[in-house]
C-alpha cells in the first residue's frame, strides 16, 4: 500500500491563472544514503514568495475548495507571465528550507546516525509533511534545539555570512544593509558586532531605529527621516563603507546609497576629479521587497556598480569546504547569532487562507510566519 | 623675455558661476625628454564637456568679453555643484587629446627624433596653442597623416578597443553598443567586423540604421522604432550578446537592454528557474549623453550588473605593454579602422561663441567639432 502525505503546490497556467493547492504525494522509503524527515517548521521567506505567488496580486485572490483542502486562485500579470513560460502547467512544490525530525533512515552509517535527530534541511519542497533527502542536505541541530529554532538555518544565515565574505573578497572593509530590522538584518548586525565589522543599518521607521540600537547597532539610519541623506553620509564617512546589500531594489534607495557613498568619498578628496572618486562603490540587490524600477542618479562618479546577488552562486563560488565552514558556525551559534523570530506558526491549510496570505504576502518586517506541515494533521496514511 | 600663448580655461566659482575664457600661459622650453607641440587639432569629446561646462545649462549662458578675448558665463545647478568643491575657484585647462607638430625638442635622443613630426598627444590641456609634453605621451602618426586625422587617436580608439578587450576578459562573446552611429560607434563597428565579433548596434533614428548598414553592420536596432524591443531580443538571440556598453546612461535604455538579454536567454531555457537565467548580463555605462536617472526594471533575473566604465582604469589594468599594443594598432589603422569625421574646425575663440556652443554642447551624433588652437591666430609671442 502506497503511503502519501500533503504538500503545498503552486501552479501557473498558460492562461495566466495561478493556483495554490494542497496535494497528496507519495512518501518514499529512504535509499541507503537518505533520511525521511517529518517536517515541523519551514519559514516563509521572501525568496519563497516569488515561486509561490508568481508575481500575482494576492490581495485580489479567490478562495476555493474546503477548509481542509483549500485552493487559492489569482491572476499573474502579463508582464510577470512572460518570464514564466518554463513553469507553465507544472505543479511546483515550494519551501526552500525547514527543519524536522528524522523518522526513518537508509542503511548507510551516515543515514542511521541521523535517526531520531532534529535536523535542518535545505532541500526545496519543504512545505510538505515529509521530505526524503540525502544525508548531505541535513544539518544536525545542537542538542535541545527545536525544529522551530532550526527552521531558518540556511537561507538567512548563509546569506548574512555571504555578505560578510563577499565584502572581504571584494576588498571592502565595512557594510551597508537595507531592511536592516528584518530577521536577516538582525542576524547580520550580530555577525558584524561579533566580527568587528562596521555596519550601517538602514531601516524604515523610528521604532526600527530603536530596536536596532537596543541590539547594539552603532549606525542606524531611518530612510523615513528628513535628515536621512545627511545621516547616511555621516555614517558612510565614519565607517568607510563602499558596499551595500539591498533587500528592496525598487525605487530610489539603491541610488541614494551610491550617491551618499560618493559624497562621503568626495569629502575626503584632496583634488578635483572630473570622473568622481576612483574608489569603487557597489550595491548588490539581493531581494525585491520594493517593486517598480530601480532609479539611479548619475552623481556617483564612474566607479560604481549595481547588480543582483544571490546566495546560491556565492556558495558555489566558495565550494563545499567553504559552505561546510559556514554551516558549522550556524549550528554552533544557532540560538544566539542566528536566532530568528516569527509572528506565528501556521498549518499548510492555513497557509492557503486569504487572511493569512494578506499578512505574510507583503513580507513586512515582523510578520514572518513558520509553516508547520504537521500542525493540525496526523501522520502519513 | 617670457613667451606666452592662448589656452582655454574653465572655472567654477564657489558661488556656482561657471566662467569659460581664454588666458595667456607661459610656453616653457622643453626639458631633456620633452617636446613642444604646436597643437593644430583637438576634438571636443563628450568626455571633455563635463570638465568644460561643469553641468551648467549652456543654453542659458551669457556672452562677455570681445570677439578675440571672449568669455562665457553660466550657472552650475546646485545639484551638480555639490560634487565640485575640489575644483572651486581653480581655473582649469581642458581638452583630453589632440595632435600637432613638434616644433622644439629636448636634448634626449627620443625627443630629438620627434622634431618636425606630426604627433598625437594624450595629455590634457590640449585646447592650448602649445603643449610641452614628455615623449611618452606622444604617438607618432603615420607618414602623411595630418593633425586633424590624428586628433582623436586615443580617447575613442582606446575606448573602443577597451570594450572588445573587456568583453574577452569577462567571458562574453558578443557586444551591444548604444549611440552606435557616433564616431566611436562606427569605429567599434569596424573593429568588430575586422575581428569577427558579433555587434548589436543600437541607434536612435532610421537614417542612422541606414548609415550603419552601409558600413556593413549586420545587427542594427532603432530605439525609436515601435518594434525596438522585439528587434533587440532577436538580435540578442542571434548574437548571444550578454555585455553592453552604453553611452547614454539616463533613462530606460540600459534597463531595456538587460530585459531583452534576459528574454533572449529565457527563450533558450529548458527548465524554469525562479531567479531567472544564471548567465550574467552586464551593462557598462561609459557616457552620460542622457541626463536624468537610470531606470532599471526588475524582470532581468538575479544575474545582472550595471556599472560605470572608464577607459583610464581599464588602461591601468592592462598595463604599459598592453597599452602600447593597442596604440600601435591605432597608428597602423589610423586612416581606416580608427578614422573620425567632424562637423567642422573652430578656433579657440569660436569655441567660446554661444552659437557654436549650442551645437557642440549637445554632443549630438554628427556635430563633433575639432578645435584648431592655431586656426586664426599667429604663433607665440
Amino acid at each position: 500500500m502506497e503511503r502519501t502525505a500533503l504538500q503545498l503546490r503552486s501552479l501557473v497556467k498558460k492562461s495566466g491563472e495561478l493556483e495554490l493547492s494542497l496535494t497528496r504525494v507519495p512518501v518514499p522509503d529512504p535509499a541507503a544514503n537518505e533520511v525521511l524527515v517529518r517536517v515541523e517548521a519551514a519559514p516563509i521567506n521572501p525568496s519563497d514568495l516569488g515561486l509561490l505567488f508568481a508575481g500575482a496580486d494576492v490581495t485580489q485572490a479567490t478562495q476555493l475548495g474546503t477548509k481542509d483542502q483549500p485552493r487559492v486562485t489569482a491572476r499573474v500579470p502579463d508582464a510577470a507571465l512572460k518570464g514564466m513560460t518554463a513553469r507553465f502547467d507544472q505543479s511546483m512544490p515550494v519551501g526552500n528550507e525547514g527543519a524536522g525530525v528524522v523518522i526513518e533512515a537508509g542503511s548507510s552509517e551516515a543515514a542511521q546516525a541521523l535517526l531520531g535527530k532534529t535536523v535542518a534541511v535545505l532541500g526545496g519542497a519543504m512545505y510538505s509533511q515529509y521530505r526524503c533527502v540525502p544525508v548531505e542536505q541535513c544539518l544536525v541541530l545542537p542538542a535541545g534545539a527545536t525544529p522551530a529554532e532550526g527552521a531558518s538555518s540556511f537561507v538567512n544565515p548563509l546569506t548574512a555570512l555571504g555578505m560578510v565574505e563577499t565584502m572581504r573578497s571584494e576588498g571592502h572593509t565595512a557594510l551597508v544593509h537595507t531592511a536592516a530590522a528584518s530577521n536577516l538584518g538582525r542576524m547580520l548586525n550580530r555577525i558584524c558586532l561579533q566580527d568587528g565589522i562596521a555596519l550601517v543599518n538602514i531601516v524604515r521607521t523610528p521604532a526600527q531605529v530603536e530596536s536596532l540600537r537596543a541590539l547594539g547597532a552603532a549606525h542606524v539610519c531611518d530612510s523615513s527621516s528628513p535628515t536621512f541623506v545627511h545621516d547616511l553620509i555621516e555614517a558612510l564617512s565614519t565607517t568607510g563603507a563602499t558596499l551595500a546589500f539591498d533587500a528592496i531594489g525598487g525605487g530610489k534607495l539603491a541610488g541614494q546609497i551610491l550617491t551618499c557613498m560618493e559624497a562621503a568619498l568626495s569629502r575626503k578628496a584632496t583634488q578635483y576629479s572630473r570622473y568622481g572618486s576612483a574608489t569603487h562603490k557597489q550595491v548588490y540587490v539581493y531581494g525585491g521587497l520594493g517593486q517598480g524600477p530601480i532609479e539611479l542618479n548619475r552623481n556617483v562618479g564612474m566607479a560604481w556598480g549595481v547588480g543582483g546577488w544571490l546566495v546560491t552562486p556565492f556558495l558555489q563560488k566558495i565550494g563545499p569546504a567553504g559552505v561546510q565552514r559556514l554551516k558549522q558556525r550556524v549550528a554552533a551559534e544557532l540560538k544566539t547569532t542566528f536566532a530568528s523570530s516569527y509572528a506565528g506558526e501556521i498549518s499548510l491549510a492555513e497557509a492557503l487562507d486569504l487572511g493569512t496570505i494578506a499578512i505574510y504576502g507583503r513580507s513586512t518586517t515582523g510578520h514572518k510566519y513558520l509553516i508547520n506541515p504537521n500542525k493540525d494533521v496526523g501522520g502519513h496514511h
